[in-house]
């Protein structure tokens, strides 16, 4: 029986995690803080959870979180940092769903986050929980950084073709598409029905958070620094992120076939499904699910290769991620309470 | 030229205005206001106005206000009720979107709104803005109140039985749909695409706003106090209200043609579209337009009258009505600048 | 281990029906029927099924039918009425998701479905598959009428207070709202995205095809027939049904605690949720959950009591329900397979 | 008075163009027609044309479009080439919203149509109707074929680019998002909301119909072959185009004002508006409205120029843009009929 502590549990990916982790008969919830909240029954605040979970908020540095085998983060960014160490030198495990171990490079994770680390010392220590590239070291961590949903869907797209070396790395583009969720539960203009339904519209245009986090992968992956140019758009839709990303093919490379590159990639990986050739994926073929849909096609005539690649950014590209990792940290069956299917239509 | 002029121009009435009055030519747009966003260029709040609207901001309570014909107040409630006073002493006729001059009772104003009423010596002279049942006093108003959106479709719908004592006063139901931009555009986590689409939901089933104001109205039309239970509903669309009414027949009153009764009735009305029998209204075929569809049924196993009624609740339930009513105060044509058509799909 | 045959699953039903039998290890899908797609894979059809479910379509005839334990029909109405007999007369128990066999009375169902019913005689056997009411019919049923979608939320919504003998049963009404998967995987112009999106409208008001057979069950809780007005309405949404109800309280129940009376009728029901005093539903709250949601209220000016009932179309209303429905038969845990929580947001 | 005919006017572009032609005095619609619903009115059909359109439709060999000055066709691909030659010998001026002639090259459009082209004689002296490159020849015009929707966005969007020679011309890449409206008002499982709402994907990845018809353009105002790769979305909304558009910057340009370049090649465009730098369009800026909004940025980390483009896809990208043309084929203000504000929100 894992004991599992969350903090701040009252968004979006806080729910989620508490969607997947209340059936599970080896997990038992202990503790779930909030700061606004506590002394609400969580099932107030999260009407679906009613029968599911029995907890209450409690304050945010409650004690019993130290009793915890295991602490998810589920806090907007720079409020993990302050209170992590603390649990870590009692030998709680943490998952941090949220940003601040993600970068190795203090300095770069300043600068796009507008804030001094408070526990700038932990970030090489911290492990990328990308189970597809980073499975052995999740095994052994005690503190995960749960990527984000771009870098999820964007990473798990380039990975087989940076890999190879097959694609030039100068000018890659990643056209991403998320559904309002990921904005989160809060309130904001932009993210109400009435302005976010019925429109699209990019954003984050000069620069987004993702994306040091995205290079930071991709540069790994392709042994070298490459140029990605990354364009989020916000789409009328609560879940799922679509990723169209675009590649000059590498001279030379016309005559692999890319299709069996990603199949080889993701034979054995539970949850990257690369879709047969001809097959397109659809968000809401994985919305609720922890899978990748991945497909990839070769336009000859431009010499450009695209892939397609979508998740539902609050499972495979947050909460559902962080259980997987948790799967693997605790040596359980990587899939464990991950097998329910995408909710269609 | 009317000149006008806005006060709170920031939220979805205020926008809704300016789309109608822009491109009017008998109209010159004075002065908008906004207590936060003075300076800020209108086009840059709202984009689709770029090119059709100039100005910026104005403080609450700039001067001008006072060189306008015709000034709307598009705020909250309880904000007109303190500044209407001095711009009517000026002979600066006003057209208030909000609730604060609707209900002629102060007590039951102050009940509901919870606040005390700041000007209720108006109460008494201020023209409720039904064209269809007040438009006489219309024409002559200098303060006119803007009935709300529940209100005039629920009013509408149910006129024409009441005035000619068709059904039983006791037990009137009415079961209504919004669309959230009836809640404005106001940061609220309710309001949130991620939360109010993909649901519906009942709210205010205790008691809800426009339950005295709507049964003013139906207690006038009737000639004796009717009894509503009146629940609305939050929908996830962002424009529309489908009110469904049910009312038993009136002992003796079933020989009676509804159908002739309603088509009678509004046969004059440029923006009561009562349908064929047999059609029944959808909220998209009134979307951006002021007008209101109503059909009629009978089902006579039951003794029960069917009525339903739909209006797009920012035009016909706010600011096109405001704008109708606005024509009306000034003795042009009651149609001008509500010519357009709904916008379908 | 149950062998599971499914005829017809290429609608909406059959496909939630995949989703939630697929990942049970008690039950053995053995074959999957289509009459268009055979030979097709179902998850080329269902793209959220990719690895749960390997089989292809077979014909609708197939001889494995014979060989399942259970088969459940997700077929229009008129379909299984024509092959169930021969099955049955084999020994596999069905599970009919479709309106065949949820009417007692073949002159009614002829008349509202407009065909001769070609096994009447079964009629009489059918059991009507509401386990809230008919719990110990169901475990020794052969042939098992799974409710319609309105049925289920409207019936369960008036069943204690009729049970009870608490409201007026001559003028109910039913007000209902339908997410636009109650039409079906169907192509029809008025369930295009562009048709019913942002878009809200009644139908069937002269009429619906549920209402004969919410009658039934409403005349046998009430032990006296009802007089029942019932409208159902469009919404744009995927999945849900909000039922909100009326009914005048009888004279003489002023002092009844309704409150505890729903409390106490579902206190031990796994799948109908009675919100605290105080809480509405909301169909996100139940979606892809195969729970009921229920608030009561009585509005004591007007003498009315208002129930809203809330439960996801396709999963209490049908494929979840028939689950629950085989569960019990199969003398299962009658929750098994359908403990998975409501997604949200 | 213009005397306007419309062919196959059941679709969506057909009720827009009566949306738009509907309420002006200076035309007079004579003749609408359709095959299946000859004999309906129109406003059966289009509730929202209710009161503003009188008509039935008519067969579509109608006579009296032989009396009109121009004929619309709102027809599928394939069938103006019918019927064009034969109105055009009378002197009936064409403005066709289909495919048919806006290509110039037979072969090119009959592999792309896969059919036969019945009137190829016309390709040369059809105008391509996109008045921000071709308002003089468009003026003489008698055959117009109006641009369609990807091709508006994407063109607008590269249009001064390529004019100015700014950028490689090897590489470019339109990702595309479109709305639901774009596929029309047809029966087809993929457009209902219950598949396309809450998802998103891309199709058509291997090649689109409109991709011929776009680099046609480019290609001519690069004064060269350019290569583009061009993937479309389908969207959870109705209405609305958003083109994002890619391409390298060519040597020895990094110093050239991008900004100043877009405003001054649609300093006077009355339907192109260049957003000020920093601003974004969203598709729901121009809904219902006939502009394109673009926005141009230079990523200058990675030599890369980003457009974004919007339209609606009814409008600008089709029945709004057809209404230009016919303002400039006749001679009027081309902005008349067009001068309504987008319904925001």
């Amino acid at each position: 029986m894992i004991k599992v502590g969350i903090v701040g549990a009252t968004g979006y990916t806080g729910v989620e995690l508490l969607r997947l982790l209340a059936p599970r008969k080896d997990v038992s919830l202990q503790v779930i803080t909030s700061r606004e909240l506590q002394g609400t029954a969580v099932a107030d605040l999260f009407p679906n959870l009613r029968g599911h979970v029995d907890l209450a908020f409690s304050a945010p540095d409650s004690d019993e979180l130290f009793g915890c085998d295991v602490v998810f983060y589920a806090t907007p960014h720079a409020v993990a940092m302050k209170t992590v160490p603390a649990l870590l030198a009692t030998g709680v495990r943490i998952i941090d769903l949220s940003a601040d171990y993600r970068l190795r490079d203090q300095k770069l994770w300043e600068k796009w986050y507008n804030v001094a680390h408070e526990s700038p010392e932990l970030l090489g220590d911290a492990v990328y929980g990308l189970p597809e590239v980073n499975r052995a070291k999740i095994a052994g961590a005690s503190l995960l950084a749960v990527p984000g949903c771009y870098p999820t869907a964007i990473q798990l797209g380039f990975l087989p073709l940076l890999e190879q070396g097959l694609i030039e790395t100068g000018s890659l583009i990643a056209d991403a598409k998320s559904g309002v969720s990921g904005a989160g539960r809060k309130a904001a203009v932009g993210s109400l029905l009435s302005e976010a339904s019925e429109s699209l519209h990019a954003y984050g245009v000069a620069g987004h958070r993702h994306l040091p986090e995205i290079c930071q992968g991709l540069n790994t992956y392709a042994g070298e620094s490459v140029k990605l140019t990354f364009i989020p758009h916000l789409t009328p839709m609560i879940r799922g992120i679509h990723a169209t990303l675009y590649a000059p093919l590498r001279a030379g490379k016309s005559g692999v076939d890319l299709q069996k590159v990603f199949e080889d990639r993701y034979r054995n990986e539970p949850f990257v499904d690369v879709l047969p050739k001809g097959q397109f994926p659809a968000t809401r073929n994985v919305r609720g699910a922890n899978h990748c849909q991945i497909a990839v096609c070769y336009l000859e005539q431009n010499n450009m290769v695209v892939v397609l690649s979508v998740i539902d950014n609050l499972v495979k590209g947050a909460s559902g991620q962080a259980v997987q990792n948790m799967n693997i940290m605790f040596g359980l069956d990587e899939t464990e309470g991950l097998g329910s299917i995408a909710l269609l239509p």
